[in-house]
């Protein structure tokens, strides 16, 4: 029988400690919660839910593993209930204000900062989550094809953004994972640019970072394409990031470092003159949150562990000019890897 | 002269005295910076922004007010530099892990907490907001009167989310407020129900609360219609909702306290037997924020300040049978209010 995932989380816990959980993304993990109010106390022996009238309904019906209360004071009908002694807290999601307010109200326990336990478990991803990503990577990648034939020179960044997100829609995303990026021509330099009233014109580099939702889970894509005929600039620049991107790519299993991966797209870059021009982080996890555990450039030492879903997503950016990023997200398997945002790295010219 | 955001917040510091914002829409209430990750320090005689490099570019073009620092380590860029002995911090907003890295890392310096200062100054809107939140809201209304011709028996809710979103952005939304709640037939009892693939029918409610961005500021509207000819129920239940959301927004005025005007909406309910269907708080500030300070049942006892946006949304939710909400954003004036979601309050059948 395979545990549950509050189970695992239980084994952790001695007689009498418990674990007070206020991160929504955490508790929907462990019990499927996707309401914007609820706290989760888990103990050795039992693990309660507690959320509002709102959720009343829907938490009846989506939750798993759990007894459910209703209620306006969560704290109140968690630990107030409880015979607890120590109280663990997730101490990265917790407030200053949050946590004085709990000591108050509950002088005679203990309170215990943890920080990073749902994380760890979260950071390796099982065949359902793998399936939920997969799906919301197809989606994107369908939408993007369908995007792609409709783009023309005079319309804004606005109205791409809005044809792509229509087709990630249209295709069965249960909602856009995070507001797309559209930049065309100078503002491609700028790595978070939001879409403007800017019009595509013949020449401009037009780079687009975009993804589904589904089931709560995140795709995460970029590509960059070329409206007209590549000037030679941006067919040297397109090349060397490809280039740098495949190599990062290329290298990745569960045997890697975060440091190693960073290491050789870093070399590909130095050795084609850009380096410079990659000024953000190399990729990132993505699951519940677009942007989760773990992060190239944090945990640079340590291995990438089987199973886990990234990005890979360096980019070169010239002010004024333009710029390029290719982004995928892909599972870390034993031997290599699996992309899920599986389109062409070829420079395309629209 | 006006004074600018910072400076008001400047008049509250002493010399050696700086505050440490952290807050991302408190930040960009501030100085106009826009992206996901910032500090900005306050002291006496000068206001400094950090931020990372993907954002330089950005926050050269859009901030006012302050000086900007790039790099990665943003609290050593503003505090390290700084000869302060005394930070404030946002305590609802600093998490416990972030306060103890701060105390780690700047030994000598006393860290203050403070509450809901610069919230307590958002929750006045000058005009330029309401002028923001009224576009959102004109944005939001006509998407709303077209989306109604559009929508068909057999539609599934999510088709219909799909289509008013787009109206939305068709009409100059920046972006969805927050994801649509489209509730039909059963599903409109569920307060925050998420559209699901259930297709519209005869007889159902439709309940569908929305709104559109603009300019960072939300506009926030409920309405729920009949599919087909309304039964004697539905017209019952929807007129004592009517009654009592009108009933709450004809009391508003500067000098109404939030408890009464609930007194108002919960006596109305009562006289017509739904009171207990009303599971739900009254109405909210909006803002930068969706739902952000005032909250109704928290702050009864205070007088509602001129120029507060806030909604009314009493909602009257029958479990497995249906549901009706009403809401409009307003502006409380002197003597009145100004509703910014001017569409009709009749039943319509469609």
């Amino acid at each position: 029988m395979t545990q549950t995932r509050i189970s695992k989380i239980q084994d952790t816990l001695q007689d009498g400690q418990s674990f007070y959980l206020t991160n929504l993304i955490n508790i929907r993990y462990l019990c499927g919660f996707t309401g914007s109010n609820a706290a989760l106390l888990i103990s050795k022996s039992k693990a309660i839910l507690a959320t509002d009238s709102r959720y009343e309904i829907a938490s009846s019906k989506q939750c798993f593993d759990v007894e459910i209360v209703i209620g306006r004071n969560l704290s109140e009908l968690l630990i107030g209930k409880d015979q607890v002694q120590e109280i663990w807290f997730e101490s990265v999601h917790l407030t200053v204000s949050q946590l004085s307010a709990l000591s108050k109200q509950f002088p005679k326990q203990k309170f215990v900062a943890k920080v990073g336990i749902i994380e760890a478990h979260r950071q390796v991803k099982d065949d359902a989550e793998i399936g939920s990503i997969r799906l919301a990577c197809e989606i994107s990648v369908a939408a993007w094809r369908k995007t792609l034939e409709q783009i023309k020179v005079g319309q804004s960044e606005r109205e791409v953004r809005n044809l792509l997100e229509a087709n990630m829609r249209e295709y069965g995303a249960d909602d856009i994972a995070f507001s797309s990026i559209v930049a065309s021509g100078p503002n491609s330099a700028i790595p978070h640019h939001e879409p403007s009233e800017r019009e595509l014109s013949n020449g401009d580099f037009l780079k687009i970072d975009f993804g589904a939702k589904l089931n709560g889970y995140h795709a995460d894509c970029t590509r960059t394409v070329v409206l007209g005929k590549a000037a030679d600039w941006q067919v040297e620049v397109y090349q060397a990031l490809a280039s740098a991107q495949a190599a990062g790519r290329n290298a990745l299993n569960a045997q890697a470092t975060y440091l190693g991966i960073e290491k050789v797209v870093n070399e590909s870059l130095k050795a084609s003159g850009h380096l410079e021009y990659f000024t953000h982080g190399l990729g990132h996890g993505v699951g519940l949150e677009i942007h989760e555990n773990p992060f190239f450039g944090r945990k640079s030492q340590d291995k990438i562990k089987e199973n886990t879903v990234l990005t890979i997503e360096p980019g070169i950016y010239l002010r004024d000019r333009g710029g390029v990023r290719i982004e995928d997200t892909v599972v870390v398997t034993s031997e290599t890897y699996v992309n899920l945002t599986n389109l062409p790295y070829e420079l395309i010219e629209i």
